[in-house]
């Protein structure tokens, strides 16, 4: 294999951004130095390689930084394209259909918040349906960008105690869910469950009593 | 030249996102018919087009439809890349900085409100230092990402009645701006100026009388 370079990434224990970059290294077997990042008082390194947003994760490839995950991920793709799997379909349309779908997911949630989550989840049901990857026969970026559902939504249904997703109407999500879960690197790289808990009660709680403080 | 295929794009007469395609087909000239849409009265074309979001843009090329203006983008670099200009560096660190920058206003707009323009004009002004483009040497996503600025800053000096972008505080920005503006295709593809400032006044005066309201 030739020369990786240095490759290290800054990141959170639980970012959902940074999940999808530790998964693309690691599929494609490209040996890095993880850095994880306390947010609350950011690293000299964070400061110095995203002076711009000062967020995670970056990229540091032999001393020169990529930020945004999904930047990320195409750099992963194009500089390491000789290690399979290729996040990106060869058919134009195809890859076009790919990018859509991985931002699909970022945008959706800044524009029109959580009340949309069951919209969301129908056409996602829809996209996939007689598909294995949302990418099409492999694994790609728009599956490592909306990955984060199958570890973070059962979370959220025993936080709020509601079913999100179920196998009757969801059927291709679920089957997608557990082909995503199979996946060794993907399974082990997810956050400590326990904490995550922790962290969404702790959300939720804030909201609810922020909500309570607005309407009493 | 070989053949283009049928090459239909979907947007609205003052769509930023509409622009930066109109842009891309028309540098590499590639001959496309354009449909106007009523976004008030949305024609079968764009609800079967772009089904998830019915926005524009939407390319349609050969029948498949390209959703999300970046994604267009990299589509029509993908597809035309015998076409100059090529819209994204070679180099794969020039490559992921281009795909930053294009994605950075779209991403901070939603994210923080008008608010914090001046912040983000200070920040681009210092990425153009030295540079003749965003994406480098030659035009690209990037600057077609941001290129409304050039068109519409002006527009909301003159509603405003303020001075946004000046010479003294911004001069890569300035000079950037005339560099984007003296490009033909560029420069008769601006909406109708008297239009724009008679749609974004009534937006001012719509933001005006509901403040009023909610603290009268």
């Amino acid at each position: 294999m030739a020369d990786q370079g240095e490759v290290k990434l800054l990141k959170t224990w639980s970012s959902l951004f940074g999940l999808r970059v530790v998964w693309a290294l690691k599929l494609k077997g490209i040996p890095y130095e993880s850095v994880d990042e306390d947010l609350t008082n950011k690293s000299d390194l964070l400061l110095q390689y995203n002076p711009v947003h000062t967020k995670v994760p970056v990229l540091i490839h032999n001393g020169k930084s990529i930020c945004e995950s999904l930047v990320i991920l195409e750099y992963i793709d194009e500089t390491w394209s000789q290690n399979p799997p290729r996040l990106l379909p060869r058919d134009p349309i195809q890859r076009a259909s790919a990018r859509f779908w991985a931002k699909f997911m970022d945008g959706r949630e800044q524009e029109e918040g959580v009340a949309s989550i069951a919209e969301n989840l129908k056409l996602l049901e829809a996209e996939l349906e007689g598909k294995k990857f949302l990418g099409g026969e492999e694994i790609g970026i728009p599956d490592f960008a909306l990955g984060w559902l199958v570890n973070l939504v059962p979370v959220f249904e025993e936080i709020l105690g509601l079913k999100i997703v179920d196998e009757e109407r969801h059927p291709s999500l679920s089957e997608w869910s557990r082909r995503i879960s199979d996946i060794p690197v993907i399974e082990e790289s997810w956050p400590p469950r326990d904490k995550l808990v922790t962290k969404w009660a702790a959300i939720r709680d804030h909201f609810l009593a922020t909500a309570r403080a607005s309407s009493g």
